[in-house]
């Protein structure tokens, strides 16, 4: 291809953050592809030394780039939610990230916490609105420090956030083998949301005969996700309950280790950024003990969005290799030593 | 003992709830208790039939209870929410069970979906909120089915309904032989309640200082549920959450059949509810292949509720020796029929 470079914002982050995406730089550089990257010092370490966030400046330079890979963000030393809402979802706000994909999939390899559960069992999508619900963020509180303390938070949910990514999710299950579709809510308590949710569903679902459509209050979804997981294939859900059942996903496909995310916005008018689903974990952090997988297969995830699916496929299939190796006895390796075996691979 | 017969209100509701209400209270009438049962017609026949959900008038007689035993509520006949919201939220609400206590344990022969685990690694018991938060109700909507629609909801958080269920679960964590309390939560993203939940633990903290206290977000702790569910010994948290993660703990303690549930209203100024944490399953009632465990162990629950642990203690234990009994060949077994067999132990 004669295309100009890739242009990549990286955001290492805070704890293993770092670790993690050197790891997947060093992947993507293996590739092949043309691209340069540029870091983006944002997290903890500048909150605490410049009192910024994520400066307004910065956010408008992020949006020149064609792609952003962001390791965690997070730290104890920082008052819950500071670099949460004025960062990571700003980033997603602002830039529109209203698809979050999660792919659920058990490697063959991979030990998952489920007795009798076989890579069959375990491969779905997981796609998560990005830009809604409870996540907007209002909210208040009155009376504070009192015994007559009030502190509320709202769920916001319109039809045009709502349909796009029902839409988009539809798009997926056509895509796929099993072409169903599974609605994640809790329409019986929260019956506003929960019936905009449902009906826009029913009313999309004409445009997609081919896709089977399917629901599951979110507590059974959890049970479901535990106790069988093979009913799921595409699930659409909202922003909180999305990052619930991932974290889930996550858990019985093998680990935090391993679970890769897109925060996608399908129409190109702001770069889409990835990221592994883990956290800044700054308990291990600095150690050399986080595994790079998640951040290695949201590289395979950004090239894909990218179009370069070939390449894609290639780092999917490293990855795919060096867990079936793990179980052959490669565990307990560094986090360099996953990143430079799954290179190895990708290069060869 | 020479005290007045107990005085109980039966509402078998819907679906299955119908089938495992009988076993239930056979188990009741096998411990030699002196009860008398009324039984309440609530749920989606009366609401077909009627229109009604929870008339006034049976409300104000169901306050003068002793205890409540409910089956499940909700039927696909009846729009989302309706039973939901007016009869079994309304119970809530009104006689203020603010504690929804639900034990998450796995028992001796019990087969979970957990590879390597044990009784030991499950034992825990979650204190759910239950009167407030996003089951409040509150929200709206506008523009309904137009492109413009707005759906809310609302999530409602008083220093007055978190710190009487924060209490409460210390006090249960003292109790008990860990004593190890966490708060599961969402405090980088729902900043505001969040906050007033950590704020609310830190501060009732100090008045248990023999309790260790610890926190985890909801999505690390529906992870942990799978990964490391002895992680958990007490768990507090609102009433959302706390819906999703009970679902949860039933499925890795072997199963929505044998989760119990009490709504307690601790100062007892309105009669507490006891249910499965099942829901209706219409899908199989009136098939008699439903699990009446769960409601067998509400029912020791609503027995322990009053005072009577002798009693709740040989119905716990009639259960535990039936499930050892299940591993050994006797699974396959008719609602009524594990309903007798726990009966015959419990007499015997
Ligand atoms: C860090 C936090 C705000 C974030 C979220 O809740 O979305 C994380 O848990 C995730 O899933 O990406
Ligand atoms: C039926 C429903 C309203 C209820 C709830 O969400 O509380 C149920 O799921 C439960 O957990 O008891």
């Amino acid at each position: 291809m004669e295309s100009r470079n890739i242009r990549l914002a990286v955001i290492p982050g805070d704890g293993i953050g770092t670790e993690v995406v050197a790891e997947g730089l060093k992947v993507l550089e293996a590739v092949g592809t043309k691209f340069e990257s540029t870091h983006y010092d944002l997290g903890a370490a500048r909150y605490h030394r410049t009192g910024e966030t994520l400066p307004d400046a910065v956010l408008e330079e992020l949006r020149g780039y064609d792609a952003i890979l962001l390791g965690a963000v997070g730290d104890p030393s920082v008052p819950p939610g500071v670099l949460e809402r004025d960062l990571l979802l700003r980033i997603r706000f602002e830039f529109d990230h209203y698809v979050n994909l999660r792919p659920v999939k058990l490697f063959p390899g991979v030990t998952t916490p489920l007795a009798d559960t076989t890579p069959a069992d375990i491969d779905m999508v997981v796609v998560r609105e990005g830009t809604e619900g409870l996540y907007a963020g209002t909210g208040g509180v009155m009376r504070r420090g009192t015994p007559h303390e009030i502190a509320t938070q709202e769920s916001l949910n319109t039809a045009h956030g709502v349909e796009r990514v029902v839409r988009y999710a539809f798009e997926k299950a056509r895509s796929r083998p099993r072409k169903k579709l599974t609605l994640v809510h809790k329409t019986n308590v929260l019956t506003y949301a929960g019936d905009l949710w449902q009906r826009t569903v029913n009313r999309v679902a004409a445009d997609y005969p081919e896709v089977t459509t399917d629901y599951s209050h979110i507590d059974a979804a959890s049970m479901f996700f535990v106790s069988q997981p093979e009913r799921f294939d595409v699930v659409v859900t909202d922003n909180l309950f999305g990052d619930i059942i991932t974290d889930l996903g996550a858990a019985v496909a093998g680990g935090i280790g391993l679970a890769a995310s897109g925060n996608i916005n399908p129409e190109g008018t702001a770069p889409s950024m990835f990221e592994p689903v883990h956290g800044s974990a700054p308990d291990i952090a600095g150690q050399g003990k986080a595994d790079p997988t998640a951040a290695i297969l949201s590289v395979a995830m950004l090239l894909d969005h990218l179009g370069l699916r070939a390449e894609a496929a290639r780092v999917e299939q490293a990855v795919a290799d060096d867990l079936v190796d793990r179980l052959a006895g490669g565990a307990g390796r560094a986090t360099h030593e996953i990143g430079d075996e799954i290179t190895a691979r990708v290069s060869g």
